[in-house]
């Protein structure tokens, strides 16, 4: 894990980003915190190109236009097709049907990993009850069978995010306990998680890729636990959340959150 | 109004955001900092059930695409019918020629709130003189007619910003002096408002709409009253105001501010 | 330099930005922290209209949609027939064919001003050797008679943003040595210092272009000074660079900073 952290500082990767308008800025900058090179590019004329030279990429559907699924379409076509890593966050899976199928037809792309709750997971894998989307009432376990399913399919690793974090692939099932409830009340947190983990796997040569996506989360949970020490609000969290994701070594980050293999 | 803001906190009402994509990360921030919960769904293909589902709405003007105002129309339309309280934040009405028409053409789906500045409410009501929409040639006290014609085609409660703000009904009207100016120097203060007041809206049941609205521009301008008094400039103030909004109490809130029933 | 800052605290100049969503609400920010009226104006139906009463327009090609792409057209002729001041800011001009293409075409609408990196500034030109637009590969001074090329072409003042700045017109050529690396870690800063030149030509009337840009360029960099020494990382440096933006008088930041005619 510390040599994952590490790489990415030493690589800088090029990270794209077709992601919601609201946190395109946060996002950008917590790329940049932790030493990836951000670029927010998602138009259907663009977006394909970009996959090819970029060394990892994220999709994520908060706020989906018509040009923007155009883009998406095209840039998870492309990292297919170029063997770029990418990353599906398929934000409110299972929330709204128009958005709930065009996921599923992502999924043909083979992305490198899949980040999301327990409710998203189990809407894309179409294994849960459908019903509204909302986290709280289905725990990180009982998405397992759906992250089963999505591996089956050629994802490498799946990410549920919850109160502890589970992350999955074929030969391996990690438990990640870190992070903060204050994460909750800065918006886009789990978003910039997503870019994050397409950072880490797109900076990986000596690292494998369940290693890549459990080394950005405990990044992002250490980082809050410094955060939630040394401020008064969200307001004061975001700033001190942003420093500690700059300036934690990789050691500290081990240090600071606990893993344990399944 | 103690009551009002007790409520936001306690039912974290879902707040859906059909507004300008500079102020989107803030809005989400300041609603989840109130207790809130966020959701910036705009797209054609999902306002309208969404608007179906949330317990209030915010549709703010000030960065229209074609594919946001088609998300807007249906949205209004879904929360009229669907007895979802909703607030219309009508930017810039007055200036450009296409929003204002746009705009007027809401009215028919009942706004349960406008809020905006003195020259945006008489542009609304076709009872100004036009001209470039700069509040500060036109005062509160002017626009009195504008928000009482309003009031006549089935809008609940107007609220005008101002140094002093004026909440109207048809049975009440209150002044409300709270604030800082530097809450100017931060962009995207008056559009968070707009979203604070669909969030009081939406979590209402004890509480009439009219002090709903009045509670939410006391919570913002209380929290800019705190946040002055530790900031040393517009940045400084942002952090603060945030983490103001998150942790002034009730009781707090009410001891800043002043109201005068007029 | 001194008489440019002061001028735009006391004339409020409105910039209207045509800008990437990524930074629009950074940009929104630092215009209204030096004392200028931001404007985010970028659809096609309002963008040509509101360049013809903006002070300054600033078109920046950071992720541009089929929609502002047309907006950003009618805006450039609009502010070139109504001698509104506009600048360019050719983010990834040389990196994408479509968005170089687009480019070029701008020019015929004679912005007052463009401002780039070196790779940017030479692929504008068409004097580059193309490539990925990667900055580190070519020095400012490389980008010399692209930006005299750019000159003829009726451009008023090319800036180059580098480890120094170099600001070019036609009788005139400046280094500016301000700033700090941490500029690179917070992302829209070189978004923000568009805007800002925007908001400096826009408010000139007793200075030269050359000086307006040069005294924008300034700006930006004796506040990151200032953020680099009191800061703990890109979170907190961020929202101290903010506050000095606001706070420093013009004398204190032409003392930060170094100018030398070449």
């Amino acid at each position: 894990m510390e040599r994952a952290i590490n790489q990415v500082r030493s690589q800088e990767p090029l990270v794209q980003c077709l992601t919601n308008t609201v946190v395109q800025g946060l996002t950008a900058n917590v790329l940049a915190a932790i030493g990836a090179s951000p670029a927010m590019c998602d138009t259907p004329g663009e977006s394909a190109e970009f996959a090819s030279i970029a060394a990892g990429v994220l999709i994520n559907t908060g706020t989906p236009s018509t040009e923007q699924y155009a883009g998406m379409r095209a840039a998870a076509k492309s990292a297919d097709a170029h063997n770029t890593a990418w990353v599906l966050d398929p934000v409110a899976a299972g929330v709204l049907p128009e958005r709930s199928k065009f996921l599923r037809k992502l999924l043909k792309y083979h992305p490198t990993c899949i980040r999301g709750n327990a409710s998203e997971i189990m809407a894309l894998a179409e294994l849960g009850q459908g019903g509204r989307g909302v986290d709280s009432t289905q725990g990180v376990e009982e998405a397992i069978p759906a992250a089963r399913a999505l591996l089956e399919r050629g994802v490498k690793v799946v990410a549920i995010s919850g109160e502890r974090d589970l992350i999955i692939s074929k030969k391996r099932v990690t438990w990640l306990a870190s992070g903060d409830s204050m994460l909750q009340k800065l918006v886009g947190t789990g978003c910039s998680l997503g870019a994050m983990t397409a950072a880490y796997l797109g900076a990986r040569n000596k690292v494998s890729a369940h290693h890549a996506v459990l080394a950005a989360h405990a990044h992002v949970g250490a980082a809050a636990q410094v955060a939630m020490k040394e401020s008064f609000g969200p307001g004061s969290f975001a700033v001190d959340w942003m420093d500690a994701l700059h300036n934690l070594s990789a050691a500290q980050i081990c240090e600071l959150v606990e893993v344990k293999d399944a």
